[in-house]
């Protein structure tokens, strides 16, 4: 394991004098984080890598692991075997919550393919998500100190998961809530994901709460955008089953319509009880101001993102987080 | 956090002296694991702590943290407060590990009470199980190089979970097969705790080798005895829902019956097919030589537990660890 106590300022002189051109370190951080993952889901039991390598080759945008490289680099990390364990465990977090997710939701359809409970069943599929967090927690395991951050973040999620499930259940849904919920399923992540990627490159406490709050603000804005997607994408663009969010009452699509004090007799019961609820809804919010307001929040807390990285050096990664902030708000899938 | 470097080799005099009788520091460990077990699960997310506690109060024997806490102890550890978190965190990894399998299983009772996903569902007993596992990692966040041992034992307890499932499904059981299944399940996971336990202590190679022998052989005990009281008892005495290993062809009891060839079209296929399988089979095992074999392996396999502690300096833990190999192989629940 490479020691901690890398340079903390970019020089791109000098990367360029030890053979990497801007970029290149990316590139390559990228690409191992790919093969990594592959190769830890590696075990004689031969389902759990199956089911495990299913979910990874179904692509997915990579953005967490994405986070955390450009973090490290663009405050100096030099090293990129050092970071792209702690890179992998992040972006396998998150396929461990949708594996399982998919179950409780029933979802068929996930990165344009089958979900792995549609092909192997329920019970494969979550002893799939298990193994995937388990591999987590073997990836993490040389970086000590920094252990205690992703834990807290993955405790968030499941948290927020579970506080959806509830809202979900007893049709309670407030802005207040939903904020609640997505600062806690996705943006704790990625804020981790930043934090991570800064404390591994030996950051100063300023810019490591520089880094958190721009992970934090993208993972708001990437949440709030996915459930905009939700429910305005088809199957076929989006790549999972469309409309789950909106069908379950859960997500943005609820959010929206439902007024602050909304309870189990107010918004949440509309979607259930009427013929075609999602229909109507849908039509409702697709020609309301709904979606086009929450469009207009995601862009200002990308853009607020970018401010908060304001104080970070110029440099490729830099630029490549500045993207990646516009990205997350402009996709549309 | 307490340093590692703690006193090898134990002085019944020396921890007299300090206020510390017999036994003392054991029972205060224990308290302790029980109550931060609790503690750790505390949320504003209130149907995870709920769930949680409701799995926690129902008790079970805590023969995993019982091991962490006699192995330290008896190795020569006198920090209790530095060892309780891994303790707790084993348990926690277990009993994540039965709030999963529960629903796997439709079990409905579990250590005498209603299952969480018999009372809660099974979204939000799968989301349980993960606050479960998250709460494994924060608890063992601050112990550094042991993670990857936990880490490990938790993987194979998944591996172990899905070759039962997948031996299921596909009719195939042997005697290879049922000792591959609880190595992995059952066994890797009271290994770890002893070594765990040895290794905080500041153990020798040596002594973390007799430890991490008896803590297999002692689950593999476990797990042998388990499965014959699946078996024989009925829910009422057993506190769970009996016979489910036998009805979904798992576990000990087509361990016994199934020739070693057996397949879909072997002894699985037995069980489904007949009016009432689990009867015929039980019937089947209760009169032949089966059970009997099967508790005289147990047995063998704790004497040799104890033989592998034999190096062990005399110590109130040391005898306790014994007599907890024969409380393994003669509990009836």
């Amino acid at each position: 394991m490479a020691p901690q106590n890398a340079p903390r300022i970019v020089d791109e002189a000098m990367r360029t004098t030890t053979g990497t051109a801007p970029g290149e370190l990316f590139q390559q951080g990228i690409q191992a984080v790919e093969e990594l993952m592959y190769a830890v889901v590696e075990t004689d039991v031969s389902i759990l890598t199956e089911a495990s390598r299913h979910i990874l080759k179904a692509g997915g945008k990579r953005v967490r692991p994405r986070m955390v490289l450009l973090s490290y680099i663009a405050l100096g990390g030099t090293d990129i075997d050092y970071v792209v364990p702690a890179a992998a465990a992040i972006e396998l977090v998150h396929t461990a919550s949708v594996v399982h997710d998919d179950i409780n939701d029933h979802g068929v359809l996930r990165r344009g393919r089958p979900s792995i409970n549609s092909i192997w069943g329920r019970t494969f599929a979550l002893l799939t998500g298990d193994f995937l967090f388990t591999k987590v927690y073997e990836l993490m395991a040389p970086y000590k100190d920094l252990n205690i951050d992703l834990a807290e973040a993955t405790i968030a999620l499941v948290e927020g998961e579970t506080l959806q499930a509830s809202a979900v259940k007893e049709g309670k849904f407030s802005r207040q809530i939903y904020h609640d919920i997505i600062s806690r399923k996705t943006a704790a992540l990625f804020r981790s994901g930043a934090v991570i990627g800064a404390k591994l490159a030996g950051a100063s406490a300023k810019e490591i709460d520089a880094l958190a709050d721009y992970g934090f603000k993208i993972g708001l804005a990437f949440q709030i955008i996915d459930d905009i997607l939700d429910l305005v994408a088809d199957a076929e663009t989006l790549g999972k089953t469309a409309g789950i969010d909106l069908e379950q009452g859960k997500g943005f699509a609820v959010h929206a319509t439902a007024a602050p004090t909304a309870n189990a007799n107010g918004a949440g019961s509309n979607i259930v009880d009427s013929g075609d609820p999602m229909l109507v809804i849908k039509q409702k919010l697709l020609q309301g101001d709904a979606i086009p307001e929450a469009r207009q929040q995601a862009k200002v807390l990308a853009s607020q993102a970018v401010d908060s990285i304001d104080l970070l050096p110029a440099s490729f990664e830099k630029d490549e987080l500045v993207k990646l902030a516009h990205l997350v708000v402009d996709r549309d899938h």
